[in-house]
């Protein structure tokens, strides 16, 4: 069984779909809420998911799941994934940061970023802090 | 090289495609034969796929597959992946169990799940088990 | 903050896309440049885009990306994936190995893969080299 504070979760958030990323804002809540530190690095779609203006937009589903399992996410869509990641950050020591290769192949700028994300990181600073589990979603 | 026990592996099964479904089962199968611990929470889709009623039906192949690289994956279907699952419980130390919030979110109850899942678990007792890599597919 | 070399990273690449493989190479060159060892596992359609003959041919992109965000991808796409996991080889202890599942599944011959593939092993060897986190893309 795993001590308290065991590794920091370092999560890199690819995908933008609102599935995946309630499972991801999950996952750094519990993280969060059994002490250890989570490290965030958003890239590709969940990079551009997180922009300021769209963020509480619909980001559509898993390509894989049918219509009809696509409505029963929309209809479960509280709280927000957004806020779940407000409240890891409140529990506990969670860091996210952008990959600067996706905000320039995206052409996202650091102001149109939502202010949950604390800045821009290389993938060189991601891996200094990656002491524990690397979850790729 | 790792020592033999190294680390429970946990799996976040999330998609339930039969591919990715296969590749877990792989996993989890030669992470049980090497003496570790398999740690599995099961997440919409996958969780879906586990239902008793259809777990040995067609789940379909991960979307970017093309239809004839989709032909290839059902033409080697066997051992079914649930076998596989089966396989790794008896070979090690092997827990599959559901996320309650994917669970609630698909309206899926316990006695529709099939018997290879062991129970329904929050995220913090996923997380009091997780003392190695936490793998997300 | 992790030491230097503090365990292997290694990568379950399943998924073919140009964008996944793109984030993967990143993450391999960031790992090695971070004096860690990287042992990947190829299993089906990152196994099929690593085939010798289409390695630099376009592998779209994922299929929750709109039309829109596949062409920013494919306007970035310099350098090519495979150039940075040579490049990931040329900095540190990289390995890259085929699953012989995924090859039989898909019929893909060992003659038929790109020379940045050192072979084919099983899952158990890729076990005995996992002795960090493993990470599904």
């Amino acid at each position: 069984m795993a001590e308290e504070g065991e590794g920091t979760l370092s999560l890199v958030l690819f995908s933008g779909t609102d599935d995946k990323l309630t499972s991801a804002a999950i996952l750094a809540v519990g993280a969060a809420a059994m002490g250890r530190k989570v490290n965030i690095f958003l890239q590709y779609w969940a990079l551009d998911a997180f922009r300021r203006e769209g963020i509480r937009e619909d980001h559509g589903v898993s390509p894989e799941a049918t219509a009809e399992q696509a409505e029963k996410v929309r209809a479960h869509a509280e709280p927000h994934w957004s806020e779940n990641f407000a409240s890891a950050k409140e529990l506990g020591e969670v860091a996210i940061n952008a990959c600067p290769h996706s905000m320039e192949t995206l052409g996202i700028t650091v102001e149109e970023l939502d202010p949950l994300v604390d800045g821009v990181v290389g993938v060189a600073t991601f891996f200094m802090n990656a002491d524990g589990p690397i979850t790729f979603i």
